[in-house]
């Protein structure tokens, strides 16, 4: 049996086939046991800290929750004005002191590599959260146990993935951990933020196939779930070029209407508009479910690094 | 059997008498429950998620504790610089995914009717925190239960409110909590800011008896707990009738030896000058003991809306 | 038996060395319990405010993990630009509601005098967390829990005292305490930064030997251990003197190859450049061990003040 006892939670690749299952069916079961306990005390005793060097609520309180809904307590850094990082102290010091306190550590912090660096300084498990334009894993393994949940199933899917492929740390990763369960992607992107060759390439050398196109309606209409993301702005050159290619990829009532079936639509969130709020009254509109199943995964997570389970 | 199971708590009107009343004597079996063991474990398992879109240490931490003082868990926003609303989320889409983490919402949120707004999209119990010039019914509640815990009955009182009267969301929801009890007001404050004639009215239509003075003295000392209230700077636009109204509505112990009877004060703090610190030790100073009251009050209406009372 | 229920922890001068060994006996019993021991439940039901009115992400932590590692609760103020402080209230007045709340407070302010205020104006227990160029007793306990630990004693102790002995709060507190074990100092500083002559006598006075200098390695290479601190820039109107003062009292992998002996090495922390990274790996190099005892010694002193212990 593998086992994630005192291992760190840093890449979305760093999980093999059989581990992402058993991330699944612990989460499953967390999720079962909430719905038939009041409560579970699997970590009592526990404590999580948590080190947002940006801001993240949604993340954070994810794993808060998660933590407390097994009996773990939780210590949280706050905002870095009021930490000792104001101070000059070193990222690894900070955490260094931190991991005296707690059994394990969840940290977002915006340069690349940070989690991985402080991994390696510390002696309990370390959750990477967010790395600048690294890795997020517990965002790809919660997308995962999301799709499984609203499709019965990982297999022989089509999985339609929208918006900024190019830099999107979430598309990447997802597409990694998917990579296991040979998977046809659609990646519709504007020309300017098409996935990057390598990722397309590994992806068929995996035995994925892959269809690139800007047609997002296309797409859907061919695949069982849509994967939106947001399209940054910013990006942009020519300002004009955005506001097209912005318009293209909104899913709406009319979006929904013209594909003629139903589709299952995730979003890692926060959106600004390119889903439209009234679709979240529809049906396949799963993107809130996500954000819970994202507590049961990390659940899983916390119990397992921390050999409970 | 009136329950508030699944309710949200959004507005001072919402309580019908007998609700009140329960609510009322929750919070007391609460309170008495404390005294008698080291730790009650009623909520255990259960998250509460305070989202303040507004300072308020007061309100957050008392609503923190009381939840905590049953067994349950908290996850907090933080300040709102550092969460998803700087990313230009919209109010309902953040309460939609805390929803997700937790099994009751606390807001405070500074536009009128959002608390109102986030009940409404969200599918767990809501409780409003203050939304703006709207309401702050839990302020309200602990209220009338220090009210009736001072004095030992709720019927039959003489009330003195001070102040900010036209502008005060607590003396606003106080007085709609005390009609059901038939209380004679005496509504003291400088002409500019009287209590709103509908209110007045409203009072009086509830068998309420309403007597409007500018006269505190006169009014403390026909009534049995004078209620105190900021006056705000800002509402005047001649700074020399703000210091003169300012000065006529100060308690000190000058203002007790005058009136020649023990009353009791309330005040929902924090306070400036209205209440000088050398009345904290007069035995009728119950402005501290009127916030522990808070917690209580808070844990009925917490164990209430999640089912466990 | 002496007892610390219901006292406050304001000074380090407070403790006779009964006291004193009490507490390092309960800190060590404590360690040992959650070593076989999932969880302790002591202080469930108790609830911890940490008033924190200067960014001390390190002290605040370890409170709260020690609440935590105890069964207990945790409520925090946050930052001071979100709280009632802003509205202008006084500090006794945010203390004396806060006090409604909790069963503790713990509370860093940077007014010298202002834990005593709080405790003063409170009827809880108040621990002084550091105020200003105050005190910090709970730092000096730790430290002293420390020396005990990697020394397996404080008798007969030679101790070097490193750094900007006149201002340091830490150290000041900490010959206080150590006092009363009949310790041989070095205090080495450069002569702009001496230990204040009372403080020299006094120690001389209770049976101590000092000796001064400016000579580290000397120093070191006598003692059993070395407890540095920081030198701040700000204190020189000089800068090549305090580059040349700086460069003296580093600890690096050069400094201990020199002494020729293995020796124990303390700091408070945040450390900038007076102790190498490279010197982590070393054995003797205590400081990280020196911030997980912390949260031992909180451990005890939060259960004894609180009348478990």
């Amino acid at each position: 049996m593998s086992s994630l006892k005192g291992k760190d939670i840093l890449h979305g690749n760093q999980f093999s086939k059989k581990e992402i299952e058993t991330i699944i069916k612990t989460a499953s079961e967390f999720e079962k046991e909430l719905k038939k306990k009041d409560s579970l005390t699997l970590l009592r005793g526990k404590i999580l800290a948590t080190l947002f060097f940006e801001p993240s609520t949604r993340t954070r309180l994810s794993f808060e929750a998660a933590m407390q809904r097994l009996g773990g307590g939780v210590i949280s850094m706050g905002s870095v004005e009021s930490s000792s990082v104001a101070k000059g102290e070193t990222l690894t010091d900070t955490a260094q002191t931190v991991a005296q306190y707690a059994d394990v550590i969840v940290i977002r912090h915006p340069r690349m590599g940070s989690a991985k660096e402080v991994a390696d300084a510390v002696s309990i498990p370390v959750i990477n959260a967010g790395d600048g334009a690294g890795q997020h894993p517990t965002q790809a393994l919660l997308d995962l146990y999301t799709i499984r949940k609203e499709l019965g199933t990982l297999k022989n899917l089509s999985i339609t993935l929208v918006g900024d492929l190019k830099n999107g740390r979430t598309v990447h990763a997802l597409v990694e951990v998917l990579s296991h369960f040979g998977v046809r992607f659609y990646f519709v992107s504007p020309d300017l933020l098409r996935m990057p060759e390598e990722v397309a390439v590994r992806m068929k050398e995996k035995g994925c196939e892959v269809i690139e196109t800007d047609d997002l309606v296309m797409a859907a209409s061919k695949s069982d779930l849509v994967y939106m993301t947001r399209i940054q702005k910013e990006r942009f050159a020519d300002l004009s070029e955005y506001e097209k290619v912005k318009g293209s990829y909104i899913i709406d009532r009319e979006f929904l209407d013209r594909l003629k079936k139903k589709i299952t639509i995730l979003h890692p969130l926060p959106r600004v508009d390119e889903i439209h709020p009234e679709v979240d009254s529809y049906p396949g509109a799963a993107y809130f479910r996500q954000m819970r199943n994202g507590v049961f995964v990390r659940m899983a997570l916390l119990a397992m690094i921390l050999g409970k389970r």
